[in-house]
């Protein structure tokens, strides 16, 4: 039987302020990557959506980020590894408590925007930031983009891992995603999404954009909820993998 | 054969700015409350005062305060309940992972300035935020005020406890501490305050102005490390008690 | 000619999360209170909103509030009269430098949330915040609760002043407004809040819920943005008010 | 006559937390760049440095940063220059606000940190900065870096300018600064380096750790004030000044 796992970014509020449409995307992924605090979300925040994952019975994931509320993680900070090292720590401890507190646990961890940009290409900070949040807990699952030098950073730190695909972006022949702004970069027809995520799963490899395939570890699919489509795509993809016989489940 | 624990805050320092002289104190305290990042400490500061309390087998403690650090989290600032339970558990999370990684432990919790003296008058508040502690750490120990809404509160939720007297503060006759700005309140002579605490370690009592005793339980002394002068108080408090039979001991 | 002000408060996003309809407030107001970056805004919204406010020709206004974004400035901080008259002062200087690089300049200041609620009912407060904005332009017009020690504050400075009454609060006796949670405290239906604020502009006195007129100066109406009914409220008062001959103007 | 300027970084103190010796450097210096609280300084700070330096008689300076008080502004970030334009422009007037308030008026700008090192070598980022600081005060004087894109910035949008050269660093023969690490790269020597600004003062050049000159502008010299040192430096290079006939003047 095929499984795979569906993950998400949730927990993006902040104070007053709302972002996403989290109860609707709770339905329909297994794992919750969860804004902790210095991105995006807060304290209380953290609580109520702690408290949802548990109640749906969705894996929690840590969403550590670089310290920038204004610019939500997306701006690039030059930092010495052993920065990010216990940025990383202090943010999965708070997500660690907050978690417990609701009746659940920290299972994976998931570096956000920026830090997860340039760990993406420096497989020296992914390793310092995975072994930073492997010494809180050596069983956490390090979710990585697959086939990058995040893949063999947690492989070489002997971890947990669960490999990730994006649902909605083209991938190079090397197997890396082409860049923002180049013409099939994004793929936005929900459809077309769905037949090219499902074949990738049930085939185990990233289809490029010129058909080829390369054998990859393809443990869960990245899912985007900003948008206002992004739930209703969210439902294409889930539906198409079902009806293509995949299961959906947590790594 | 009497023994009291000696504490004092710790990790006070932020980004590029010092404070407190850590390295000094920690050769005489045996336990330390660390700040978690809201109105001190962040977690560059976090992960080095850890790593200095492991190596020195003094106790670990965290500090949680309001999220004020212009402030020095000394600010009153007016939350709701279930604001100040998340942000103590946050705070909480935060200091266990930090310590987890140096290769400790979070043993005790001591609320911090503005949050410390609201709780210290209000028994629902100090039981909402310890509540909340115990929610991700049922083992903790909570730090309280002895004689006071604070105490009453950690034993109604049958916690792990420890009551403290402060080394350099005057009492009333009903256990309260003089207002500061009143004749009486600071005790500034070193020798003065070293053998009055002395005594009440050793008559386990709060022995007031008055020179009434106010029979209490007497866990730890707190000690205070901003100012010049606090080192080497800090050490006539520690010699005095020794001389007097009392042993230096982690609660 | 009976002219009136109406004001609303502005540019509550904060980088990427978005607050009110402020393209659509921007038609039917013609004062425009924004937000300094402290509880809300931040130095790209308050470019984009000046730039806005300028192109509608809509007065601006610094609206400066607690340095406290979690809680929106709407959690009481306790500071020190100096401390408030400094975050007054930089919050009103930060905006008018984005007010002139938008080609605009900033005419009013009115304060935000819990320092709102605090200067209110504490004269010398009122007094000391807006000393402090004269000092940085005596030619502010300082907004205030129409009725209130802040009326009195502005007064007693000698400053230029906007005395604003709400559309959609009811009003006691005495004239303050009817407690929260108290019935009558809001005015819910948006053609009666337009029936008796029109009145009150037109007789110039605030119209207590038992029909009682308090003599006051009214030289503008608060609208509030936060909630989807908002703007619809706010045209229907427009109408109203020219309907009955009132002329919407700047103060 | 041959006058010059002698410029230092002051009021980075932020909170309970102390930096420098403000007190000390304003007898010495003729201009003081303020931190405007983004990397460091607060209200509070900001107000009482503005004091001291209009009762020194020393020019005022806005010193914008980059939103990162826990890396004092070192940290590079990667932000759009809009993004640069604002917090430019906030800090800006932020800063113009508390001079006004102490009865000052801020004469001068100088990028702080991170930001002045991407903008010494990135020209356009430099021209969006004080291009978006004239906006706000047209006849501001604009600090740049002697010889660099920084000048050249400086230069095209016809700014009032200082050029600065650094008491402490030793420079290539290209007028660019020897890197940090490399020998020569800093002066420690306190007589030496004022023998050798008082030398390129006088002959109104560069001299490079070679003995070769490279012509250029200078108006300031730029002490530095955070280490113990710092002072005595600061003094000693200011009797040199003065004993080799050249006057301390701002510019």
């Amino acid at each position: 039987m095929t499984t795979v796992d569906l993950n998400a970014d949730m927990g993006e509020s902040f104070g007053p302020w709302k972002m996403g449409d989290d109860t609707a995307l709770l339905d329909i992924i297994s794992s919750a990557n969860i804004a902790c605090g210095f991105h995006a979300g807060d304290p209380d925040v953290m609580a109520a959506t702690m408290a949802r994952a548990v109640k749906n019975d969705v894996g929690i994931g840590a969403h550590p980020g670089f310290p920038d509320l204004q610019g939500f993680g997306r701006r690039k900070m030059t930092m010495r590894p052993d920065e990010v090292a216990h940025l990383v720590q202090y943010q999965l401890g708070a997500a660690q408590a907050m978690a417990k507190a609701a009746g659940g646990a920290v299972r994976h961890l998931k570096l956000h925007g920026a830090l997860s940009n340039m760990a993406m290409v420096d497989g020296e900070l992914a390793r310092r930031a995975y072994d930073a949040a492997l010494q809180v807990d050596p069983d956490l699952i390090i979710m990585v983009l697959a086939a990058t030098p995040m893949q063999e950073a947690a492989e070489a730190l002997g971890a947990n891992m669960a490999c990730e695909i994006f649902a909605d972006r083209g991938y190079n022949d090397d197997g890396t995603l082409i860049q923002r702004g180049t013409p099939g970069a994004m793929i936005t027809d929900a459809d077309e999404a769905a037949e090219r995520i499902s074949a990738m799963v049930r085939q185990g490899a990233i289809i490029a954009a010129s058909g080829r395939e390369i054998e990859a570890r393809i443990d869960t699919i990245c899912l985007h909820g900003d948008e206002p489509s992004a739930v209703a795509a969210a439902r294409t993809l889930r539906a198409r993998l079902e009806s293509d016989g995949v299961t959906i489940k947590r790594f």
